[in-house]
């Protein structure tokens, strides 16, 4: 990774004009965290910008500065990687409304104190508006792609309807072009959770954070545990887990303990992933981001028809579903497809077959490999 | 109504001897709380034991107590209903572990204060040797049927399994032999959401409780909203709210706010099922009951084999599970008709088209209804 690593730059933007939202606000001194890995070239046309997830961040190659973790994407970006960086510019942008340098709730406000609850309700193109800014500042006019899984490809469809000349290609994994009822309901569990937390204290917890306190950790643990659930498939976790009982740290083989330890592997893996989401995690980002997801309707935005929202583009288009993810089903991708087509774009679309549920387009899967490496040519 | 009410009655029955437990203690004083509907001949040869579902009781025909509502089943049974009280006599009982009169964690122990997390993990087979020192303390040698849905039909199974020659049929809806990876995983999500409320205060909240103070409410709320979506198909809740937005209590059409109120009416249904849910139930007897399903293993009791389980019983046994049912799919009844069937059973299995989800085996499905009547004869 050394070649990789002299290639990844941190920086952090602060926008020059305020960013209007959808909500009708205008953001002043937006800050935007981006990394970005490979070179620009001299015409500026090599330029990918890659879309995170929920609660990833802009380290999509450089190791996670608070877990030390490997950058979220570094298994498909790098030299020579499916998303080859020894040819593109790979931009990655910590969303607006997230905790890891860019503007967030956790971010002071003018009075020099964190906008906790504050901070305006946000959405997806909001997020995606940031972004372009990035660009602007950047001066990149065209995108070689933009490329999204889940919330990411979120942002890679509005990119593509919203500013339809501003990239060439537009790669969508495993996502929507709008929140279900159930993807609506998972949400509300957690943000629940969260809010049900008295540390939360009406978001106002950042005063207790920096004195040494906690925030709403335990609301925010729960709320990672009940999205976990929908990030994995049935088979997998009865693949991976099944009815399998934890063995003890004293070394005693698992057996039902007739208490509420967690005597099945499932359980101690759900209240690992619980509190190790509260390390790296602010609980008031969550809220923000959950509710841009929920809020996210690319047909409504565009006169109830979807087809009218891609009529701007000529960007090629390739969407990718899994058939174990029961968050964003195949059927979601294929109501993009019927769309795409019936906007007249260049568009692929293929159902790949994996285990792992969701999360398949975070894993190892070979044939999501050579998806990629072929749209983008 | 007025003939099923003059036809059921309420009762409690304090058992004689210490119950045993799966987990190895005798617990003594148990009491039964349970409803009964019809009159049972003098062979006592027409009683029909039915098991109740994870937060039910044993009004499975009058009005619950606290909420005023109708009784669980009372669409299904009464005077020539589908559950025929003119020949039927219909027993329902509160289950060990809940809180509806049968002893359960928020009764009192012998020292005179409520057993809270002294009460000792339980398990489905307990909850239905309970019901068995009813039926001995009853007279009943032998029921007509068994009948239960979800945690019902695992008592079902219970039964017919452990105490073969005490019913002639068993009737199993929308249930399973044992609980998946997936099913722990939603359960141990409400656990935590209830023991992350700083005012479950280790189960000791009762006294708080007695002086007017509150309980875990929130945390039980939110576990009730997250096991709620599980009950739902996503297509029903598709049907149901969609995307709809919630008009407000001054009238205002629904309208994103770009705030945290419930925007959508999934928010606000969910919300409603989980603040209700804490007005009739205790979150202790939730943890129990929860425990007691994730537990639940009937191939393990007997061997490791399924088939083994029913080595014993000649009773007829029907299977009912529903297409759109992702909590205890088809596969789930499938496996114990493949076991039924192997150990020689006679048994009938039919998957019906019902678009409610889990929650099906509660609403109104003709199929059915046709099934129950004609399985009871």
């Amino acid at each position: 990774m050394a070649t990789a690593d002299l290639l990844t730059a941190s920086h952090t933007l602060e926008l020059a004009a305020p960013l209007p939202l959808d909500g009708g606000q205008d953001l002043a001194g937006v800050q935007v965290a981006y990394e970005t890995v490979g070179t620009l070239n001299a015409d500026k046309s090599n330029a990918v910008l890659v879309f995170h997830a929920l609660t990833m961040d802009q380290h999509i190659v450089s190791p996670h500065p608070k877990t030390g973790k490997p950058g979220w994407w570094a298994r498909s970006v790098g030299p020579g990687n499916v998303i080859d960086t020894d040819r593109f510019f790979v931009i990655c942008a910590n969303v607006l409304g997230s905790c890891m340098g860019s503007t967030g709730p956790a971010s002071l406000a003018s009075d020099g104190q964190p906008y906790a609850m504050r901070f305006p309700v946000i959405t997806i193109r909001d997020m995606v508006r940031a972004q372009v800014a990035l660009l602007d500042a950047l001066g990149i006019d065209q995108l070689h792609a933009v490329v999204g899984g889940s919330m990411g490809g979120m942002q890679a469809l509005s990119f593509a309807a919203n500013w339809p000349q501003r990239t060439r290609a537009a790669l969508v994994i495993a996502s929507t072009a709008r929140h279900s009822a159930q993807n609506i309901a998972f949400h509300e569990v957690g943000r629940q959770a969260i809010m049900a937390d008295p540390k939360w204290n009406g978001g106002d917890y950042y005063g207790a954070l920096s004195n040494g306190g906690k925030g709403p950790e335990n609301g925010l643990a729960v709320a990672r545990m009940a999205a976990h659930i929908t990030y994995l498939s049935e088979e997998g976790m009865h693949e991976k887990f099944g009815r399998k009982l934890q063995d003890r740290p004293d070394g005693t083989k698992g057996a039902k303990t007739f208490g509420f330890d967690a005597d099945f592997q499932i359980e101690s893996y759900l209240r690992h992933q619980g509190l190790s989401f509260t390390d790296r995690f602010d609980a008031n980002s969550y809220l923000y981001i959950t509710r841009a997801m929920d809020y996210f309707d690319l047909a409504e935005e565009h006169g109830g028809k979807l087809a009218q929202a891609f009529a701007g583009s000529n960007a090629r288009f390739c969407l990718v579903s899994f058939d174990t993810d029961w968050l964003y089903p195949t059927a979601e991708s294929r109501t993009i497809a019927h769309a795409l087509n019936a906007s007249g774009a260049a568009v692929s679309f293929v159902e790949l077959s994996a285990p792992f549920g969701h999360d398949s387009f975070l894993l190892d899967v070979p044939a999501l490999d050579r998806v990629i490496k072929g749209f983008l040519g």
